[in-house]
């Protein structure tokens, strides 16, 4: 007990010294706090052993011995031997008893990277076994393993089968070589392009094990708006270092793809996707950078969107651009994603529809290791979006979910919002497109029989020391490994885990920031795009509202275009009588929208223009709803600043205080938010805002006037 | 004895979780690794008493119980008795016992900064005092008295006085409003203006602290490539927040004043500065700033120079300009710097001798509140420069001497150079204008007694988590720093108490890892600039050699002009037969460096055009002994590696394996100077690389065809 209490009292200590910065994410390993626990851990965990050295067990096993070191406060070893308490990694090739354990078809269905975890007896101990079919699999399990602890659950009788949904769970970084990052609120990019290859930063270790404790297999490391000098030689050293420090972790290489690639670095005269001087380019481009990466992924591919170029600047289709670089990448196992957000310059069409309008009609006509990586909804990573209605309109195609972590449209660093309520609406929202065709069977391959499968997340990751800016953005990150892992994962139950691994497994901790990060989302909603509003904030850089904005180059860049409020109401027909987006959905999904009465208020301004006196279901009109709800989402603001203010003697100072000053910020933004968006919108409805409420502080043109011209962007 | 096997063992498992990585710089406060040690210090030390809640006090005291806490292993509180063994801390308004010990004169001594740090018996116990003439003092011996204990000197019998020599002891940052750093190596600015001024990161405060620990007590927070943006109401509240957050670490801000933000902010037609409106304009504008900044330290000015608007636009002087300036800021004790590095876009004049030519004749017109700031040498931060012409030119006119700690031409984050012999060379320079008139004491202000003196180093800190990217890059904030309160110091005692804070006390590291820094600046002087070249990088980035290089839109921006190599010799010649910037020295100066016979070997490329036969003092001829020079940097960096390989053990694996990558590096980059130069001068002299050694393993067009679009600049 003495020895317990000293213990403790330095552990104390050490971790005043060295500050809860929140660099190491969900991989803190701090010694279990509950005593009785901690005994029974110590007794059942005793050493590690691990008979291979191939490069993942040994990621597996360091990581356990860090992991445990730190959790059971006292040395974890590698042996040899086995004895009571051993946790034993290892293939069926390895030892011939995990062959006689568990049967070659239960190994089989692990596939590349599910794994078993199971309590057993072995030569008559006490054992921990984590097998998998591949090494892959092994790695992951020793996360998992590590999770229990952390989460502070019983390892008394483990019996865990768990085998990815998806296949490629993937980061997107949209990080330039000048170490920008497009849409980047954490600092600059984690990549050190000038000191690479010759320097491997420790961030990069740490940034593939934070990857590998979730499950995430890949990273299309730069930005989509492309550049083609990331594919010369130069360059490709460099991404080769990076790959060499990933592969233990079982991360691979993604690059993005500049279309005209061939012109800019080939020096050919064209970048036609079926010119045989550009497919040979192409080809033989790839044949180097898989000299350099012999485990490259593959391509990502931003084309005809937004000023990048594409092959339609040959009178090609996507299909035609994809194929030629699934061609080139196929012979080595590689892979295409073709992304479908693109929309025309040219075509005065409701942007909802477009993408939808040029991939439907390719349908069929890809390669097989092309995927079609698709937004989660069809304009732009907004607080709120319907499902794309690509999902489901393109069997023969494996369908790539795309979402944001980065917070563009979601207060960028500064707000405290959990995005697992937005992936798990568009999961379980249903396509009608068949029976089990819910997005996120579409996306898992279940609905059309597709085993190339694939989830990817717009990294919110930056060169802070958290990494994500604001501490709850690293809950972002967490959740799209998870759910890309097991989709079937609730946001409850990623939030608990997070915060149990970030912070603390106090209850009171625990139930009150879970209660605040489930509604976090909604309260955003509320204080920035109520009833279904959308694309009215600032211009180019994103930052805060501006509803009335309408100077963009084109119409569809002008909050204007997307509110399309005036006299009468609010709100984008995109009924039959509008600009028809909805027929692009299944006639179930179709008729649940298009009728205002049973279109959810959620999505009421998506597809209709509403007139101010609009009832809606609580029989108020559209104006008061829209004031009561912009109202509630600062109200509810305050709520989390009053929850969180309750934490304090629960956690580290450093980060409570920080979370403090960031959430009173987010209340300031929301007050702004709905000042601003209120009184512009009054200037439509000319009704008052309810006198219960409190006043704008400041007038419309005072909002209408501020200029941000150095938010990121 | 069993506690303390424990206790050390536990030590080493949170270290463990917690990697070193570089982040708490040199105040790690680790506990003290030598048990006697340890032993005495914890007899001497017990508690911390501290009579005031000034500010400053409460950082000192915090700074105290923070590191004492880590070092002696156990908590060291705040306590209102004196025991045996109390660090006492207090002003003689707080206890009439100090000025009994200290006397009125002794306390007035130590003037606004310094300290006296003395152990005393005070009523019958053994105490140590920290006292001051001011509150800032007391803060100053604190961080002092943690150093002691940090480089294990004995504590028993101290009577320290500590005053400092320079009164401005600034950090310069070139960091712009959009994050990025102008000549920023370790990341992007660690100023996040997208959140402040709400969110206060932890960064901004340990930022404070390690400037506090050595004595930095002013920050230039912006480029000197201005933007008046800077200047409006938005940002100076986000200035002020962080002007609070260093207020308690005796750090005052100063800021960088674009000239033309009269016109570009205030909607002015002219910023004339002996225009009246525009005089009003910058008074009103100052005031504004004082109300929020009531400490506001006052304005930086790069002026009329590589672009940047200037009093010269309208036909005034530098000093016209400077006293406007000096005008505003003076009410409220401000002050202006005035940088000096100026060069005409008109005049085709020698490079080296504009600034003299513009400031000399303006001696003794600026107002009392301004100070000319100098950089080092006359060209640009060159690995050696001959100190600034102007250094002992302008007796009445405050010179601030302007190094630069960010490695703009000396090898960016990556080259490990230790820069306190180049600035010690500087000081130790004699101008020979006076008696004791070395540069240190014309900064000093002993030479023509200036009381206003000063010292800035352009800062190197980025958001790299260990702040300056190359760990030894830490080295050099700390010695601008230290070098600024005591320019006595000499290089190997900064190095030393640097390495013992920073990595280990243990002796066969010092001595060794100083030998090393403490060669360094020659070695890399050798592998790029030996003999007094200078100026021969990579056009714009800077970014490794381009001596060939001659595309510059202007003379003086193209390496062939300042080597001016052809085939009969190499060099600049300044003497009175070339540009004669030689006659801007003393006569003594002049007449050593006028001789060829008498100039150092090391400058001698700087003011003689040398043919390539002449024979040095070795009797070797010029191109034997640059063949020599390039060679043997090359073999000195692969020697540091050697002897850093033999650190191993003493040290961190991740801070070891870091270094050692960056000297990896650093030898190739060393490979690539001393080949592409000594190919591309081989065109001109014409004679062979000496066969003993190894042969460039690239052409010279190999070396002339690299490019490097996205180093940073």
């Amino acid at each position: 007990m003495k020895k317990l209490v000293l213990f403790l009292f330095v552990i104390l200590l050490c971790t005043h010294v060295s500050a809860e910065d929140g660099y190491r994410l969900w991989l803190r390993y701090n010694t279990i706090d509950n005593p009785a626990l901690l005994q029974q851990y110590r007794q059942q965990i005793t050493s590690i052993s691990c008979p291979s050295d191939d490069a993942r067990l040994i990621a597996a096993h360091q990581e356990l011995q860090t992991g445990l070191s730190g959790l059971l406060g006292k040395k974890i070893s590698l042996q040899t031997t086995v004895t009571n308490g051993t946790i034993l990694l290892g293939l069926r090739s390895h030892l011939p008893f995990i062959r006689k354990l568990v049967g070659d078809t239960a190994l089989a269905r692990l596939g590349e990277e599910g794994f078993i975890i199971r309590t057993v007896k072995h030569e008559g101990k006490n054992v921990t076994l984590i097998t998998a079919n591949k090494e892959a699999g092994i790695l992951y399990g020793a996360f998992h393993f590590l999770r229990l602890l952390q989460t502070q659950q019983s390892i008394q009788q483990l019996s865990i089968t768990s085998v990815p949904k998806i296949k490629l769970r993937l980061l997107n970084h949209w990080d330039n070589l000048n170490r920008t990052v497009e849409r980047g609120y954490a600092g600059g990019s984690i990549w050190d392009w000038q000191r690479l290859p010759g320097y491997i930063d420790q961030r990069y270790i740490d940034y593939a094990r934070a990857n590998a404790s979730i499950g995430i297999n890949g990273a299309a490391i730069t930005n989509v708006n492309a550049n083609a000098i990331l594919l010369t030689e130069e360059w490709l050293q460099k991404v080769a270092a990076l790959a060499n420090a990933f592969r233990p972790y079982n991360i691979k290489i993604y690059l993005t793809a500049r279309f005209s690639a061939p012109v800019e670095i080939g020096k050919l005269k064209t970048a036609d996707p079926l010119n045989e001087e550009v497919r040979k380019w192409w080809k033989d481009k790839t044949d180097e950078i898989y000299k350099h990466i012999p485990d490259f992924g593959g391509f990502l591919v931003k084309a005809n969107s937004e000023g990048q170029p594409g092959p339609q600047n040959y009178q090609r289709t996507h299909a035609d651009g994809a194929n030629m670089l699934a061609d080139a990448v196929a012979p080595h196992g590689g892979i295409v994603m073709w992304r479908a957000f693109v929309y025309s310059n040219e075509t005065p069409e409701d942007r909802f529809k477009q993408a939808y309008n040029d991939f439907k009609p390719l349908d069929g006509q890809f390669r097989k290791n092309v995927l079609v990586q698709v937004k989660n909804g069809p304009i732009d990573f907004q607080p709120r979006e319907p499902f794309h209605p690509l999902f489901g309109a393109m069997p023969q195609t494996p369908l790539m979910m795309e979402y944001q972590l980065t917070q563009e449209y979601l207060g960028f660093a500064t707000h405290l919002v959990y995005l697992a309520p937005l992936f798990k609406e568009v999961l379980d929202a249903d396509t009608h497109a068949k029976n089990n065709s819910t997005v996120a069977q579409i996306v898992d391959g279940t609905t059309d029989g597709h085993t190339l499968t694939g989830m990817a997340g717009v990294s919110n990751i930056g060169s802070d020391i958290n990494w994500t800016g604001h501490p709850f953005g690293q809950a972002n990150w967490y959740t799209l490994g998870r759910l890309a892992w097991d989709n079937t994962l609730t946001s409850a139950q990623i939030a608990n885990e997070w915060i149990r691994q970030t912070f603390t497994n106090k209850q009171a901790f625990v139930d009150t920031v879970q209660q605040l990060m489930l509604a976090s989302r909604e309260i955003q909603v509320n204080y920035m795009t109520p009833l279904g509003l959308h694309h009215i904030m600032g211009y180019s850089h994103h930052y805060g509202p501006a509803p009335w904005y309408n100077k963009a180059p084109r119409a569809d860049w002008n909050p204007v275009y997307f509110h399309k409020a005036d006299s009468i109401g609010i709100g984008f027909d995109r009924t039959a009588a509008g600009s028809n987006a909805l027929a692009q959905y299944q006639p179930a999904v179709q008729q649940q929208f298009e009728n205002m009465a049973t279109c959810p208020e959620t999505f009421l301004l998506w597809f209709h223009h509403v007139p101010w006196d609009y009832r809606v279901h609580s029989g108020k009109t559209l104006w008061e709803t829209m004031c009561d709800k912009y109202y509630s989402g600062v109200d509810s603001v305050r709520w989390m600043q009053h929850r969180w203010e309750g934490m304090k003697n629960y956690i580290d100072a450093e980060r409570f205080s920080q979370i403090k000053q960031l959430l009173a910020i987010q209340e300031q933004e929301a007050v702004w938010w709905r000042n601003a968006c209120l009184l512009y919108f009054q200037t439509f409805s000319r009704k008052p805002i309810p006198a219960k409420y409190e006043k704008p502080d400041h007038t419309l043109s005072y909002y209408e006037g501020l200029e941000f011209p150095y938010a990121p962007h």
